[in-house]
């Protein structure tokens, strides 16, 4: 979300107008308190829709897109061609009629969201971004799923502008439009006021079948309705089809009835090329604030090939050269490949233009905002910048012997608490176990129908849902947000957790309950292999910290790190807060790893991460008191600690020293840590049901299992 | 599913017969074609169900189920005291009125199956198995949660008498008694007779608002209402409330309605304390045997409590010893703690022994099936014993340079339909990609409403449920089940693959596309860090072969392996046939790694698994040409060699060679094996979106790469 208002340029024959904040500058920042306004959208800005007839220049821009499709994925040799083919008219109308958008400006902090929930059909969004003059070009798409082009097989985001997220990996984009949908409604309910929408638009999205078979669909559809998101508008690209043939196969369910149940309008559209039906639908579905619009639109997958039509054959192949022909013919379809023919293009840009006319009419209204209310207009251009509080960073509190014993999940909650109160756009909550997860944020409010404004979510037992509405809140802008459950149920959310890694976006994960140290509730709550199996994904980045101040820190480098999501691993049990005038200090955690205390030349070095540090102390203490040459180091992030240089990481871990790991988890992270010579004390099997003092001991995850290992090794 | 008819003896006052195959012995073992009988079931044997009115003796029996979950929990200090006092009276009515099972041989095969989805009632269920006299006594209920109990926090499988399966996470039950239902049908499609059934029984879960919730129940109850599960039978306990609080805060679905939108029956009792209605209610759900049920009941979580009923509070945390008191006094209850008043014991037992009264009718039966269809009495009498077909290993095929070059999962297709010929109980399917893992057995039949004896599935889009079914499937007996995806979207299933790991279950992933090499459809679908991430999982085996051979020794292993889950990781791209007449047998597979050929001293070793063994090959051979003493390495999985001797290990990975590991995945599982004089060629960002080939280039996993890697460390 950046936006600046630095003048005009003509991009692809679009007036191009960016909001600056500077225009803000000199305005005094003072704190305000920001009202809550009701659910009701305070303004709809936009002039009434008014249906039009389909004329023949529709039917040759939706056959554009559908021949572009075509021919791309025929030129690649792989690629989904029938849903494009039938998705066609969808994509014309609600792109050309419906969206407010700027191609020039694909970051334009209040354009309409779209969605392609069923990422595969990405010649579809390829051929429609193309066509309405997003930086993407004819050669690109004649790219199509090449080394190094805008174009990939699925969409992604950052990558190719106007991709809002990265899908493929089917349901994710449609709890991705959900986290959208909620990020406005938060917005808009901060920022409005009553005679200036500063934040007002729609979230568009378009699931297939296998989105809706994908139980995601269910969390995700579940919290829309019953947080009654009204700017939400989905399409059901109901045709039948998926990879193994017709749906009658395995999928019978009634998706009208289903949604109604969540508490959605649902509207059917029973012919996919129907213009009018669609354009009549989605205004319908605007009309209703009160509660997110399913459109169920049946199409033909394949649309107008003779032979591949209503077929699973048209799903995900190339038509092929003959199939080509007969279906360009079926079109009466003359021109060469990836052509656009004149017309269409000049059409599809008066259209454009038009749409485009909305982010002029926002930039007049964010001035009207900024006369009248200066301090929330800065406010609102700090957080569309995407810059953090000044002085944030001060209200990071310092843990002393006086705050006893606690476990790093309750210091956890302390810390958010009062980022919190210092940085407004972090906002999350918990999937049902808020009470355990310590993340409530007080006096914050509640996110509720009735009060968008909240900043306490309560997710559901929805993990999955929670990680991927996540990405939908981050990729909006404006937000940073945070989503607690216990480290097992990562696993519930991982196809999540990858998706906001490889997009690089800000989202923080509070996994408590990080071990056996967990206890009673036993092997199937108990974390082994959560760790390392988080560790392994590109981009996250974990933080298990050993007491309240590695805490502190771990939540430091969570808000900062605006490129990539972050997982904490916080422990049920209280930890022994480590003395920070004894050992060294806990901003150690900035760089992955660190010397707590011992020799500076060790034979034996104990590293550790969370709860198992205080092990690794006790073992060194004992070495120590034998006269031995020992070093306990505090391991809370693998992936800081490998972006050291290898001087400071050698300076960690010798060479020379035996190097023993603890960590009640499996070892197979550890073993490129501690080398040849080293050992590991972990667990490789699951837990166990009993206090958790009792499994640490069976277990052997014990100082005194660390200090034989030792022996054993020297 | 194990059973044996050697006569008679008395369990807990119970008449307890077995089902004993030996009366099977001499009959001659002839293959017979076993016809596909209509859906319906054949032959509904238990008499009509009397609805009878409550007595005071049920209050008591319900009462006792109540005090001994809240005692139980209050002593150990931990647990979930809440849904066992509401579900008491749904519980004690299942179990003495309805469930066909004898407590005395909780294996008897065709036992009505009962599974708590809400796995942290466990009470509920201790108490209620407890009562019906399973090898479960009053002093194993007082060790609640503590350390070597039969009563660990959650219900876990094969660790207590009359736990069908391992539940805690929540929706996993669910959809495990989908999969108990889908096994009961096939295996009654399969050996019932007109005039003979020898599988007959239910399958009934309980819900509560968490599973509701969880994805994983749109998943299976989709599944289960297109192919018209008529014998399954659920539970939803509707209380309102879930740990943060009232459902209202997050949860509004129409329940009702959603279910009836997958093909559900769904029937309601408004008071989860009124017998009558509970009785009736299983009764309608029985007679309807089209479609599954879902009965959801108005329950009040803690009921009786005087200050806890209907709050969050009584959700997970002991009621505490004044409420104990009075709610106990609510109750009129006078009794000890741990209590069970003898006219309890007496009354259950009672019930008991008439339901366990099924069992002796249905070894009458397994005699008459036996003299009329020995050759099927025999069939099922080995499936039942769980004893794979003599000879079935005869089938595997040996692929030779005739083969040509073919991509791992074309060469698993291939073996699979081979193996699937001789080993009936082998069936499975795809999450709609059937085409793509080539897991379609030829001429076996889809699995369809019509036709349960078909053994091809198509599961949808919905991997966590497929893998959560396989579970249940398997825990069914009579079943190896199997279920095909991307490997990347093995995340969509971890849950269910780490229950099935942690369950001891014997499941069969066929994960295809497992590396970079499926090429342009990009990073979405290019798993990276899914091989270390599956490998930590404790008890599963990952098995990555390099050639058809490999290949078919993997699946070789996964039929052997009856002791836990298998994952075979294939290749989309084709593979070069490795020539066994000069490079050591596939048989190597067994030991996990294997020299396949090289210096019996090397210096550098190049190890490598799946699709990079070529690569590793190739690279051996460059630094054979050069002179150099090398050797190339198959490591297709890690598990199995971790098990073999530390000699045999070092004579394949020798301690004074370098390492070179090659494999198109995150490097973290292979640092443990290459050790610090060694080194990986891996990826640790995510994938691209091009043909293969490029990417290989691109990432430099290539032979080149690894030759110079070697030389910088020699």
């Amino acid at each position: 979300m950046r936006g600046v208002l630095h003048g005009r340029r003509r991009v692809a024959g679009i007036l191009h107008i960016h909001w600056d904040p500077s225009t803000l500058r000199g305005l005094r920042h003072r704190p305000i308190t920001v009202p809550f306004p009701s659910r009701k959208p305070s303004i709809i800005l936009h002039p009434p829709h008014h249906v039009t007839a389909p004329t023949d220049i529709d039917t040759l821009c939706i056959n554009t897109i559908r021949t572009l499709a075509i021919d791309a994925v025929q030129q690649a040799d792989s690629g989904h061609p029938g849903a494009p083919m039938g998705l066609a008219p969808l994509a014309y109308t609600l792109f050309t009629r419906h969206m407010r958008h700027n191609p020039g400006d694909p970051e334009w902090p209040d354009r309409d969201r779209f969605v392609l929930s069923n990422g595969h059909a990405s010649m579809l969004l390829y051929a429609t971004l193309h066509l309405s003059g997003y930086n993407l070009s004819l050669d690109d798409i004649k790219a199509f799923r090449q080394w190094g082009s805008k174009t990939p097989g699925h969409p992604e985001h950052s990558h190719t502008p106007g991709v809002e997220t990265t899908t493929g990996p089917l349901g994710q984009g449609l709890a991705n439009a959900v986290g959208m949908a909620v990020a406005e409604a938060h917005l808009a309910a901060t920022f409005n006021r009553d005679d200036h929408a500063v934040v007002n638009h729609h979230t568009y999205f378009i699931a297939g079948d296998g989105c809706m078979m994908e139980g995601i669909s269910h969390e995700a559809a579940s919290f829309a309705g019953h947080f009654r998101l009204g700017k939400l508008i989905g399409f059901y690209d109901d045709n039948n089809i998926s990879i193994d043939g017709s749906t009658d196969l395995t999928f019978t369910d009634n998706s009208k009835e289903r949604f109604a149940a969540y508490g959605w309008q649902v509207l059917q559209v029973n012919d996919g090329n129907d213009l009018v039906a669609i354009d009549s639908a989605i205004a319908e579905a605007k009309a209703d604030t009160t509660r997110p619009t399913l459109i169920i639109v049946k199409t033909h997958i394949g649309f107008g090939s003779p032979n591949r039509q209503d077929t699973a054959k048209a799903h995900g192949e190339p038509l092929g050269e003959a199939e080509v022909k007969l279906t360009k013919e079926a079109y009466g379809w003359t021109y060469p490949p990836f052509t656009v023919p004149p017309q269409v293009a000049e059409h599809w840009r008066t259209q454009i233009g038009a749409r485009a006319a909305a982010h002029d009419e926002w930039r007049k209204r964010v001035i009207g905002y900024t006369r009248a209310y200066p301090a929330e207009a800065m406010e609102f251009g700090r957080r569309a910048q995407g810059d953090l509080p000044g002085g944030w960073q001060s209200v990071i509190p310092e843990f002393t012997s006086e705050n006893g014993n606690i476990a790093s999940r309750a210091a956890s909650g302390i810390v958010l608490n009062a980022i919190a109160a210092k940085v407004p756009e972090l906002i999350g909550g918990s999937a049902d176990l808020a009470g355990s997860n310590l993340t409530m944020l007080k006096d914050s409010g509640k996110f509720t129908p009735d009060n968008y404004a909240g900043r306490n979510f309560h997710f559901g037992v929805r993990e999955h849902a929670m990680g991927s509405m996540m990405n939908g809140m981050t990729l909006h802008g404006g937000i940073i947000p945070y989503g607690g459950t216990f480290l097992v149920f990562a696993d519930y959310m991982r196809p999540a957790i990858r998706l906001a890694a490889l997009m690089k976006q800000q989202v923080i994960y509070v996994f408590t309950h990080d071990s056996i140290g967990l206890g009673e509730d036993g092997p199937t709550h108990q974390p082994v292999e959560h760790l390392t199996s988080l560790r392994c994904i590109p981009g996250l980045t974990v933080i298990r910290p050993a007491d309240a101040n590695e805490t502190a820190e771990a939540w430091r480098f969570a808000i900062q790190h605006r490129s990539g999501p972050v997982a904490l691993a916080l422990t049920r049990q209280k930890l022994p807060l480590i003395d920070r005038t004894t050992h060294a200090k806990a901003s150690g955690v900035a760089k992955g790893g660190y010397v707590l205390t011992g020799d500076e030349q060790p034979d034996v070095v104990f590293v550790a991460s969370g709860s198992e540090v205080s092990l690794a102390l006790e073992a060194h203490e004992t070495m120590k008191a034998r006269g031995m040459r020992s070093a306990a180091v505090s391991m809370p992030c693998m992936e800081l600690f490998a972006q050291q240089s290898p001087e400071y990481r050698a300076s960690v871990l010798p060479a020379s020293a035996r190097k023993i790991a603890i960590e009640a988890a499996h070892p197979m992270s550890w073993y490129g840590l501690v080398g040849d010579t080293g050992g590991v004390i972990g667990i490789t099997t699951f837990g166990a049901s009993a206090p958790y003092q009792r499994i640490y001991e069976e277990y052997g995850i014990t100082a005194k299992h660390a200090v034989a290992l030792a022996d054993s090794l020297l």
